[in-house]
């Protein structure tokens, strides 16, 4: 476990302006952590320069880690969860950079997966199988073979699934230690896309069917050993009544199953706090405190392990994706931003509608300010990061930063218009590292080799 | 040069039924082609049941080709533009496989390209470069040298991307072959994200500039040899009146260019004709006969060489994304096919609320219709293949076909949750033949070697 940092909540420092960044800047620690700008008109990562940082990495684009604002991230969720028996499960399906991955472990986390691949990658990083939880609607019978060999809790999602994870165990020779996916049906109030507790979402078992599953796994303890409930309402949550309404109905699901004779042991009330990705307003999200003083008492009195699934509040705003840009055009309606950076490595915008803060790295000086679409060379009207962002003029070769990219970014990256998918770097300790090698050309061909 | 199949055309083909598919099956050529249900109730690519393609490929999901249908989809643009000085520029980011642009190119294609990596593609495939043609609104200035150096026509997008082409041609030391890439402002009637030439569209000239452009190409004739001009509406087009209208305004800025003197040899028409995605209902499509023909006269009075870029017509009709159902569940308001395939390697139904047919491979004996979302794996609601189809109630095991797949499908895949992209195949002369290796997670885990 690394030593905490004693700085404000991260919570507060998403939302800093510059006269806030410059307090942090002299937060006892003495290192200031993430992307922010400072007085002088540049951005930062950590106390680096972003633009010094371009000029050291031989890439563009490129991602861009602040190896702190992960550690102080973890360590927010670490520190809410004081007193309560509990796992942080790093949901890295937000983002599987190795290294990441390692880090978070290192600091005590566990790991939530959703694919055999997510959890032969978790092993390697050396996550403990009891702190891993095995998730999703669409398991394969080969992966939860795998699953229940490595010992890891496996969430039950429907009819199917139970009936997959209770032949694997047979198959593995030994019990599956369950937990039941549960459909609170309390609405998140987010994009559909990333609302998943909802009665009409794909996920989780049809509650009014508690008594068939209790029943199913009673037939078979030998091959299904029943240790919790699980739920999770979706993703970019930002109202922790939320999560304390789930709980209230949780809490009664537990009773009843408990009262059956199981001996329920862990509660998982899944992932999805938002992060305040609208940096330029005062937008605040709750922090991973607010969440878990929300349900303390509740999860006290029922005396269980609490698992949490963390993903984008433990990585969103550690990252940002790094371009140049290439140029600047009017259509006489429009005016445009045009970087090497595209939907391909980030597809949020596109695919979500998703805003993300964006910045050039430096001041222009004497430059006057547009507004413009920040648009990608990628053959296609999705291909934009921003809309209608009020920025300076910038020149050729300039830096530009899409902010609190660390989440769900790198990891849907494709090789569309085949660009390959970009490297990543982090600033450790004021020392820019690489933390993955860009795809190649070369590897693209290999895939029709001898055929 | 293949020789021609004397089948129906290809758009007749694609809305057939299974009485059409059995008389295709009596085409003179004794082969079916592409990917249609027969009375037996199986879905066929070519002459194979896909079912039996399922049992010889050790991966799924996977992608599947009909070879035939690619050769009978250019032969089709070839037919349509016989009298016709021109070329087929296939666009390959529709489908950048390696084997299925070799075939294209084996074919007599030209290539259409947005980015160096598919540029070096091309070149290894062997695309000749008077056969080239480089687009793009953010091509990088090194991709740009490149171009210049391999003698390829390359589209002016912007004033800054003159700029740099200018540049570019002075570092080759040779005249780079220009096109104006010109914004006919005509509404193409798609989906604002596949709609590019319009007027608040980030792609071409403001054409109230074009003097400027002109004035510019004058200015210095040794870097910049200006031999066409360029159009592109968009993508899915569904009326060739759309094609015609913008001929028509391009050929006053032909003749208008020509007056100053330019030498214009080259008419890019684009490409962007649809597909019928909708294979159950009357949908029909034109063919590249009905988009000639609206062009023909028009083109043969300009005497220039007509570019065409067709993508998705030449590729998406013969491909198929095969899963296999995983299982099926109900929330009690909806009822979800999963499978095993997902967003990952398919992401048009969540991008662009795409539409794309979907069967089960096989009959299931007795089996009751139901409505169904099809939905994969992957931890989000934004993870569907298709809404509210009704199919018949599948036992897992079963194939499901993803139809109309080859075009912006497996170009755009990503590994989301950790998901490796999967490999390709063809049908070719009745044989299954891999075309693309799948991607593994030892290549995944390889990025972070040595950090």
């Amino acid at each position: 476990m690394k030593a905490k940092c004693n700085v404000a909540s991260s919570n507060t420092k998403r939302s800093r302006s510059s006269v806030q960044a410059k307090a942090q800047a002299q937060a006892p620690c003495g290192v200031s952590t993430g992307f922010y700008s400072k007085d002088d008109g540049f951005v930062y990562c950590d106390d680096v320069r972003v633009k010094d940082v371009r000029q050291q990495v031989p890439e563009s684009p490129f991602y861009l880690y602040s190896k702190n604002q992960l550690t102080e991230n973890f360590q927010a969720y670490s520190d809410a969860l004081s007193g309560i028996d509990s796992i942080i499960g790093y949901a890295i399906k937000a983002n599987n950079n190795f290294l990441i991955m390692k880090h978070f472990r290192e600091m005590g986390s566990g790991a939530v997966l959703v694919s055999g691949n997510e959890l032969e990658c978790a092993r390697a990083a050396g996550y403990a199988p009891e702190k891993i939880v095995f998730n999703g609607n669409g398991k394969l019978y080969h992966e939860l073979v795998y699953a229940v060999k490595e010992g890891v809790l496996i969430n039950i999602d429907s009819e199917f699934d139970l009936e997959n994870i209770r032949n694997a165990a047979r198959e593995a020779g030994k019990a599956a230690k369950v937990l039941l996916r549960i459909n609170p049906d309390v609405d998140p109030e987010v994009h559909p896309y990333v609302s998943t507790g909802i009665k009409s979402s794909k996920f989780g078992i049809r509650n009014e069917r508690l008594q068939w599953f209790l029943d199913e796994v009673k037939k078979d303890g030998k091959a299904l050993d029943l240790v919790g409930v699980h739920c999770h309402l979706g993703s970019t949550i930002s109202k922790v009544n939320i999560f304390y309404d789930a709980t209230v109905l949780m809490v009664d699901f537990i009773k009843e199953i408990r009262a059956q004779g199981f001996d329920i042991r862990y509660f998982d009330i899944g992932g999805g706090l938002g992060i305040p990705y609208h940096r330029d307003t005062d937008e605040v999200m709750p922090s991973p405190s607010d969440l878990i003083e929300a349900v303390r008492k509740l999860v006290s009195e029922l005396g269980v392990t609490l698992i949490l699934e963390p993903g984008r509040s433990l990585v969103g705003n550690a990252g940002a994706f790094v371009n140049t840009v290439n140029g600047v055009k009017s259509n006489g309606q429009k005016n445009f931003i045009v970087i090497d950076g595209s939907m391909a490595e980030l597809i949020r915008p596109s695919l979500y509608d998703a805003y993300q803060h964006i910045e050039l790295d430096q001041p222009i000086p004497g430059a006057e300010r547009k507004v413009f679409d920040v648009v990608g060379p990628v053959c296609e009207s999705a291909d934009f990061l921003g809309k209608d962002r009020e920025l300076q003029v910038p020149t050729a070769g300039t830096g530009l930063i899409v902010h609190d990219a660390g989440a769900y970014c790198m990891s849907m990256a494709s090789t569309y218009n085949l660009r390959m998918r970009p490297a990543e770097y982090w600033v450790d300790g004021g020392k820019v590292k690489k933390i993955r090698h860009c795809d190649t050309l070369a590897e693209h061909l290999a895939k029709f080799e001898g055929l």
